[in-house]
């Protein structure tokens, strides 16, 4: 007999040593260990947990009643209020899958990802009833139920229908018979892509991966328990990063707000010494304008993390001054949000200030249980050297990346060639192991056969003491095939030429990765901070040609 | 179609978005994350983490070429030097299970363990040659190879052969070619319990279940990124409660120790800052007792997590003064060690001393990452009344409960009988949900029909000032069947007298539950610090009749 044959016969899974990893679990705990705690603050609304996780098993029980089992899609058009929060357990207490639509879509793409996630209900806030309302109208097959989450706050509000989402809870027994999926493998969201072509695709994640990211978020930031935490990042972001089901975990204080208001984050900050937020660069910069103009400093310790975008150097500093600790992460989508962390090392603190920001810049090593982060030459699937020179595409493997594409064998299977999830950005590892960004696969400018990276040449014009944002993508040319040109916004009061600024980058960088021009304009950004770099392309089609 | 298929057809597990859940992935991480942050110190050797998973590896293939292969057993008898960490990690990066002999047995023990285990290969620290020669001895089947594990700050050793650790380590490559289980329920670790009956039975704990206990530690006690760990806890006691994996999963420093010498101790923490370290009460109690006889106090914050034995007043009190705070945790060999936190609730530290110290001082709520705890009823498995009064079996549900005993279907069967692990021992739950410990099944004492909880009577006795350490037993009784008696060791100096300790008992307890006899002794401690139960009763069948 082998001897791994002792360790395995007779010594089975049971209800009593085995159970999916799902981060339902953490709200079940959350409340019988904290009950009275603070779960959640919105306005004057406050929830205990005991009082939270009650509200999500009546939702479950709504949702049951009008049909709603295990494998159905839920979607939901919400900003971040309590529901929001609440839908992250509801639905998956059912095995339903939680389907949050990005609010700043259009119609036509609230159609598609109502038909293509074949939704059977919608939880929508009165503030999208009218890209709803157009949307249904589109759809070919049998619409979903809408059921409207009215907000007291908000005023007058048109319904949809007459479905209440508190009226309909109020209905329910507070019941706790829901059950752990059978399989921790089972979907529990599905994330549309912003695909800047074609149609977006459905990323289908599951509860194994969102319970462990979710205390990923927990080791990555060392969360303490009970933390209180401040909803500036969108739910439908990928789940809020996972943070939904970390606040769980630790039993923490979730602060809501409908929008992103710098004057009324500042607030809540103060108000409920609020310690730990995320967002996009946009965001942090926001924080910074209205804490540099407020009279009353804040007087405790705020964290946040910071992704979307690589933090510009001005952001760094100014969170700096005003006492926030930022950390950069990275991730996809397809990565349930945060997968990579650019982890301080012990003596980052006592460099320079420029070096600091070059250092923690970057989009770092593994997140604590992601399995790994490479950077490979896409064809050959072989390691680049960690020299910060060689690019190659940026692949992760490990738990934390998604079951697939929804009905998208092809995208599915080319996400997956290889064994590594392929993430379409492109990178070099920095020889401390480090991965850094260059930019994405497609914004690669191809100039003379020479590749010139956008993000490289954005860098060098963020530089610029009046350069407030920057884009650059490329622009056919006879003669080089695409050459560089900069969109940039100055900052209020600056009379910045476009030849100043294009020889300040002949002095700066190769003169083949200078741009040929710069368009002075304000820029398009998506829900999430990210520039629009697709409308950008397409503006210069119609644009004169120099 | 059902819905659920379209979000699980062609998006099954692949190399991408699947990994077995495994704590080696941790010491990977910490290599790649933190190559040159300290992970180890031993006296004067410092290694780093590349070194320290460097050294992991070379073990690895050192008992590859040994011939140890995936479900082989490789036992080590070893006290907290660096082999006894680096194992952790070495010998299930062969899919090996490691089999931590506890140091304090005898050879009898040791030899049924080793035969038992069917271990092929033994690390041994020169401390135990007798022991181990002996019990090698007496094996009826073949011995494992020895390996000694020398060190030079010992002076002279006598050695086993001729195989030595350090000297094997530098024959081989620093390879990195090991794999992580093709199954997270593989076996990564074997403990066998220290029975007081019978023969010790052997705890096979999976990967799955050490990944989540080591996380589930940084949850619980908010450990941070680099904490300075001090290891006071024997590592061969259930995997040192799984901090090794901890450790590596946040890339902090092990300080290790060869025994548990108070002024040892102080040193370390004030030389390395240790900020966190692990213990039984006695622990504790011998640091209280350095700390208030040192002449330079600690400057800095340190945590400690108290388990093996409820904490005394007196110890969470002194602790308290010296500035130490201590986090109560309880568990079995059965769930990887802790399994239970008496998570502190807001407002604790307001309340009266005498009430933290009841607060603080029970079992508490399930350990973050566990399923769940509760007490039922040992015959109806129906959960007992949160009143405080009711007393069920302790038991416990989820992912950190091992896999089974080995090659002992029957102790495995009734231990999962109706789809819980059964604790032995027997509690309440608390009108707030905190479960508190009455006594192991076989302590209690059964006097005129009546359950008389021993650990209620020794918590009476314990709170006279001259009483040091206390153990309450049964002893068989014509007239009652059985009556309390209690071993008391006393304060140095005192002159208590058993008449006047036992009316204070009766002052303070219901007239049956106190003791009928006193006798005043030093109480014997397993390595843990538990005091031996099994060895009071044996004295008592030998003393004179009262």
């Amino acid at each position: 007999m082998s001897d791994i044959c002792h360790f395995n016969d007779t010594l089975e899974k049971n209800a009593a040593n085995y159970v999916p990893l799902s981060p339902l679990s953490f709200i079940k705990r959350a409340a019988a260990v904290y009950p009275d705690r603070t779960a959640l603050i919105y306005n004057n609304t406050h929830y205990s947990w005991q009082q939270t996780y009650s509200r999500c098993c009546r939702l479950a029980s709504m949702l049951k009643q009008f049909g709603i089992t295990r494998g159905d899609t839920v979607a939901v058009m919400l900003p971040n209020v309590p529901a929001m929060y609440e839908v992250n357990f509801g639905v998956p207490m059912l095995g339903a899958v939680l389907n949050a639509i990005n609010t700043r879509l259009d119609t036509e793409a609230v159609a598609f990802i109502l038909e293509h996630s074949r939704s059977r209900l919608l939880l929508v806030d009165p503030e999208y009833v009218d890209v709803v309302e157009k949307a249904l109208a589109r759809l070919k097959g049998p619409a979903p139920i809408v059921i409207n989450v009215s907000d007291p706050s908000q005023g007058e509000e048109r319904l949809i229908g007459d479905l209440e989402y508190e009226a309909l809870l109020a209905e329910q027994p507070a019941m706790d018979d829901w059950q752990l999926p059978p399989d921790e493998w089972d979907a529990i969201a599905l994330g549309y892509t912003s695909g800047t072509t074609g149609n977006p695709k459905g990323v289908v994640t599951h509860h194994r991966g969102a319970y462990l990211n979710a205390v990923s978020n927990v080791l990555s930031w060392t969360l303490p328990q009970g933390v209180v935490y401040l909803w500036t990042l969108p739910m439908f972001h990928c789940n809020g990063w996972c943070f939904p089901w970390t606040l769980a975990a630790i039993g923490g204080t979730n602060v809501c707000l409908r929008r992103v208001d710098p004057k009324v984050i500042l607030d809540l900050i103060k108000q409920h010494k609020v310690s730990h937020y995320c967002g996009a660069p946009i965001v942090h910069s926001m924080i910074a304008d209205a804490a540099e103009s407020a009279q009353e400093p804040i007087h405790h310790k705020v964290s946040g993390l910071i992704a979307g975008a690589a933090p510009p150097a001005s952001v760094l500093e100014r969170m700096d001054k005003i006492g926030f600790e930022l950390t950069h992460v990275y991730g996809l989508t397809e990565t349930y949000g945060p997968a990579t962390v650019c982890a301080k090392q012990d003596g980052w603190d006592q460099r320079p200030p420029e070096e600091r920001v070059r250092l923690n810049g970057r989009q770092g090593v593994t997140y604590p249980l992601q399995e790994g982060i490479t950077v490979l030459d896409p064809v050959t699937l072989k390691p680049v050297p960690a020299d910060g020179e060689t690019i190659g595409e940026i692949m992760f493997r490990g738990n934390i990346v998604m079951k697939g594409y929804l009905r998208n064998e092809t995208a599915t299977n080319e996400a997956f060639a290889g064994g590594w999830f392929h993430s379409g950005d492109l990178g070099v590892i920095e020889p401390d192991g480090y991965i850094k960004i260059r930019d994405r696969l497609k914004d690669v400018i191809i100039s003379g056969g020479e590749n010139i990276s956008s993000m490289e040449v954005e860098e060098i014009i963020l530089r610029h003491k009046d350069v407030q944002h920057v884009a650059v993508v490329a622009m056919a040319d006879e003669k080089w095939g695409e050459v560089p040109v900069a969109f940039v916004q100055l900052r209020p009061g600056s009379e910045l030429k476009e030849d100043e600024l294009i020889h300040f980058c002949r002095e700066n960088i190769s003169r083949f990765k200078a741009p040929k021009k710069i368009i002075f304009t304000e820029l398009p950004t998506t829900s999430t901070g990210k520039i629009q770099k697709f409308m950008l392309r397409k503006q210069l089609e119609t644009e004169p040609p120099t």
